[in-house]
């Protein structure tokens, strides 16, 4: 599942409908506020301010995780002195985005996982039903082995809103760290908050980390 | 402000009236099923699982913050391997975390800040109006030379519920970092959800930066 720098994997994505337009008209305006912001603080001749990527969190040594970066996030990314970054997104990296890469040395990694598994023909039942999404375990395994590669570090984890297919990779690398399930879910809804999804934690919960033991060992906060 | 382990500073919290307790109720509740997960793991023979303290999460490199940490947590607070832990409660540190900060070695730095300004006699207006509280500007700044002061780290901020007053060290912090206001907003209220407080956000938004600028080059995610 893994591709080079802005391959897209397939054209699936064009059918995708998303159910949460509100919920991204609201967080453009929020993003626009926050370039105005930044562009204020500019152009009164004071020290520019950083604006990390909506979301953005640190989730271990190394390791963080965020919304879409767009350009705004660029000043922020470039202090946190990247080598990958994981993409969740099916859809074609952005020119600009693929083009702050090669100029700062990042290595993307994508494994694209679709947002929402309602294809054009159902959108009239997205709004009377919880988009359910199968989070495929076996995309998800191969994303957490480039994660706990530490010659990887440090890394970027994105999706879209850095709320479901992000929360359910960091979930899992929880398990692994071996955090209580209640502990587990309370983060993902700390980042998903109204659009939390009962799948993406029946997903996290059944996710068997028997045969993945061995990595956890050699990555956890007390290995600084 | 800065006090040796397990000394109060003063008894004015005993006046203090806290008037979320539906909502400390909910986190008992929550708190005890996480208890019960653990302690089944357990029983079953499988690996005991890790407890993060309430709203635990990684701030920067070497900093943490979170809830009131209970014995539940002391297997997981290990692992971190903490050198500080910075409280922001003014009441006596509990004993059993008082015996589990001597025998791990690590040293506490008590900066009593009350959580309700509200006092036994005020009661009545509890209900009606947001509690208003008085961050000590002060205090917050002796709070964030500690946290600023690699030699404490790894460190972890934490208060009563990891919302208010540690949302407003770490805020704070985050100006120093040059975060836009916007952001570190989003992430105040990721931990207060609901309990958000204006007075808090606008405290952060005063806070004046400009005589400790040169604390900030010292500490950042850039700096690994």
């Amino acid at each position: 599942m893994k591709v080079e720098m802005g391959r897209p994997i397939g054209d699936l994505a064009a059918d995708a409908v998303d159910v949460d337009s509100e919920d991204e008209e609201e967080e453009a305006a929020a993003a626009e506020r926050r370039r105005r912001i930044t562009a204020a603080a500019g152009g009164d001749g004071e020290e520019e301010l950083l604006v990390p990527p909506l979301n953005f969190a640190m989730v271990d040594n190394g390791v963080f995780r965020s919304g879409f970066p767009d350009t705004s996030n660029f000043k922020f990314l470039k202090t946190l002195g990247l080598r990958s970054i994981i993409c969740l997104c099916p859809e074609a990296y952005p020119e600009a985005n693929e083009e702050f890469l090669k100029s700062n040395g990042i290595r993307l990694f994508q494994f694209g996982i679709e947002g929402c598994k309602f294809l054009s023909s159902d959108i009239r039942d997205c709004h009377v039903q919880e988009p359910f999404v199968n989070i495929p375990e076996e995309t998800i395994r191969e994303a957490l082995k480039v994660v706990l590669d530490v010659r990887n570090h440090p890394i970027l984890i994105h999706c879209k809103r850095g709320k479901h297919r992000t929360g359910c990779l960091v979930g899992c690398l929880r398990k692994l760290q071996r955090w209580c399930l209640s502990s587990v879910f309370d983060e993902y809804q700390r980042f998903a908050a109204a659009k939390a999804r009962v799948s993406d934690q029946r997903f996290m919960e059944k996710f068997d980390i028997s045969s993945s033991k061995h990595l956890s060992t050699t990555f956890s906060c007390s290995k600084r």
